[in-house]
């Protein structure tokens, strides 16, 4: 009985080891093709310089969505087609004007309006600024404290977590809530500190959410430098004395007609089981929205084209798809995950790249321990030369999130690159294209090939 | 026996458990005063901005001496003082001028004299260009291909290791010893392709050591633009058609007299046994030498601030020392070196940080297995919430090196910070206090603290 089971634990460790070797050979080929032959980098140049910002419904995400299925084609994936989705039209107008008015003077401050936030009056509104640091104190305040204001969200990024992505969830309250609260209470309309680490004078946008059912007032960011310089002239004026002047003419449009784009190459042995990459198409229209999302758009082409390149034929379906809409309404994601419901597609694990082509880290699993627990057994050893080896619980992504309800038994997966500069420039006008280093970002791509291919030849350990 | 061995087991238990939580409050200690209030960042900017290039024997380097000096003086550390040490003075003169000479055409390039070059004549020189990959191949084509030439070295970084040092160390001959090589048989000039993987048009200087007793030729580095159009000429020409124009002045003056500054925490239980953290105070001439490595020796002094902020007492003493001349000569590092000897000075440790100021992975021991297998299972844990868990056989750093010879028990260590971005601006007129990030560069001093007061506390293990 020793003997055999000596045996079978001999059989058994040759498999495995001839696996990994196979494996780590495998992984090695697709490193090499993403840092002599990438193509994710000029593409992005692409992306970036040749269209440009592309929100929902602007001429240019059509242009995105033309150019990077012609750009599949030419690559000759199995499969490329397109999803329709109905997406909103909001456009932010001529540029807006913010002004701290005391003490006789009156200072120009840079500042964007929020997304999806409405216009001011064509002449602008003043009004008295409260400074609160939290939604709590706005409701604490009440009417007596907030109505006829300007209400002023003031709490700085934590600059203690390691992983910015925790500032900014634990800031991004004021942006995503702060303006409905506000509302609530009487406010005129908010304006509110930039979500970012970095002192400086850009201003970030990003969605605002109002109350289906309340009143929507007008919604801007400054820069964390106006920020400060309001916050100093409050505290050494006369309680009451300070007013900021807020004007901006953007609107909301009637939704209208966009699109997904999707590249598939189809599996060989299962073609109805789906491995999806993914990134957003979209982009806000300050800037080129290089590493929010080009950079992930742009990966997860360059994953199928890197299999496509080294013929490796996968046994699963894998997609890459450039979702539609993730910046302010998030409807292309949730397109997908219907289709894929409708079209009965069986789907293992989708992986969003949209934390911006940094250097990776690894990967965040949206699941339980016994996965990432299993992943770190059979993979982590595999990836750890190239530096991708971080495989943690946590979260997937805006885009992919919405498959989990119609296809429960898939895995989410989110890329994580290094976090440390992505809220210095995440919806700014700084978002641009020499903002990217190119090995950093074909190494994201080859990051995401590797861990697609360990997901199609072994499956997902649960 | 058995109950005593579970008591035993349970004491260790809670002993090494207790450690560890004390230990694990310790680096969050030191993580929220260098995210909170780090000074390093402020700091650099005044070392690139009101200070900027300080190459060995320059006005600069010695303000630099001053000024950091001064400051550790001002966080009021137990001793700060000056060790004398006479260093190499070469000048660039004028700026390089290099031109491609084919067709009938004059076309100007970037290019930079490597650091020790010697001058051409006042007039510069011209001949004929001889393109080569290594410096096997000029000894191939010996006298008779290369007597009156200029030799063109242009190998290019190869893309395909993860850790971009791998690539700068494999090319690096070309530029280190390129120029001896060819001037043996008979060379009038070299010139070598940058030393990156980016193609753009910064030229990238570095020391290239000549034979003491040989020919001393002009060497300068192109730009990799520059170098990949040259190649293109001469594939597109008719063989020996093509020459080059290099006119340089640089020059070597006698040598002169600078100083490593050295900041301590006296050990309150081992005053004579020493840590040491260090950077390199001598940057290249032709820019703010922020990554290289201003970052170095402002996360040096910071890790000592740090201590000093947290009233941490350190058991062993704790050094910061900004060694002088790391770039042309190494004299500071073999000073610090002789006197650990002469003033028999028990050395335990020494942490260098000399890969820029990027976001940090690790710390790479120059030792045996033994030691890093014992740093992965004492406190690869305490350090994976920082992403600095990374902990590898490696170099430690040219400063530290020469101090295995005087006190060969110490360990060296090398402070390993994300390489994709380093020799994107390594040497160039790139390497500006703009391309640094806060955060980056302050969890850098955070990581190396941390490791500091590991060793502090539990000695390393053999």
């Amino acid at each position: 009985m020793k003997k055999l089971t000596s045996l079978f634990a001999a059989i058994t460790l040759f498999t495995a080891v001839s696996a990994q070797t196979t494996d780590s050979i495998q992984l090695r080929k697709i490193y090499d093709e993403a840092l002599i032959n990438g193509k994710s980098y000029e593409n992005l140049r692409y992306l970036c310089k040749n269209i440009g910002p592309r929100l929902s419904g602007s001429a240019n995400a059509e242009k995105a969505v033309d150019w990077t299925k012609q750009l599949m084609q030419s690559y000759g994936f199995d499969k490329v087609f397109l999803q329709e989705v109905m997406v909103p039209h909001w456009v932010r107008g001529e540029k807006e004007v913010g002004k701290i008015i005391a003490n006789g003077k009156s200072i120009n401050v840079a500042l964007c309006a929020l997304g999806g936030s409405v216009a001011t009056s064509a002449t602008g509104v003043t009004a008295e600024v409260v400074e609160v640091k939290t939604l709590d104190e706005v409701k604490l305040l009440g009417e007596a404290g907030v109505k006829g204001k300007i209400v002023f969200y003031n709490r700085p990024f934590d600059p203690t977590p390691i992983e910015t992505g925790i500032s900014y969830g634990t800031a991004g309250d004021q942006r995503r809530s702060g303006p409905a609260v506000a509302a609530k209470y009487g406010a005129v309309a908010v304006i509110i500190r930039s979500l970012t680490h970095a002192i400086d004078n850009y201003p970030h946008t990003g969605g605002t959410q109002y109350d289906s059912l309340g009143v929507k007032i007008p919604a801007a960011a400054l820069s964390t430098v106006a920020a400060n310089q309001l916050s100093q002239v409050l505290k050494t004026s006369k309680p009451g004395s300070v007013k900021f002047f807020l004007k901006q003419n953007c609107q909301m449009l009637p939704d209208i007609k966009s699109y997904n784009v999707v590249g598939e190459l189809t599996g060989t042995e299962k073609p109805n089981e789906f491995i999806t990459v993914g990134g957003h198409l979209d982009s806000w229209d300050m800037a080129e929205g290089a590493h929010d999302d080009g950079t992930g758009v742009m990966q997860s082409v360059e994953v199928l084209r890197i299999f496509k390149s080294l013929n490796y034929r996968p046994r699963h379906s894998v997609r890459a798809v450039m979702f539609m809409n993730e910046e302010n309404g998030a409807r292309g994601g949730r397109k997908y995950a219907e289709l894929a419901a409708e079209n009965k597609e069986k789907h293992i694990a989708a992986i969003e790249s949209d934390e911006g082509g940094f250097t990776p880290r690894g990967f965040s699993f949206q699941t339980s321990g016994a996965i990432v627990a299993n992943a770190n057994a059979d993979w982590k050893k595999l990836l750890e030369p190239y530096e991708a080896d971080k495989l943690t619980v946590g979260g997937g992504g805006t885009d992919i999130a919405p498959l989990k309800r119609t296809v429960p038994e898939i895995t989410l997966i989110g890329f994580r690159p290094d976090s440390q500069r992505y809220f210095d420039i995440h919806h700014t006008p700084n978002d641009v294209f020499e903002n990217v280093n190119r090995r950093e970002l074909e190494l994201g791509g080859a990051a995401m090939a590797s861990l697609v291919y360990l997901i199609d030849q072994h499956g997902i350990r649960q």
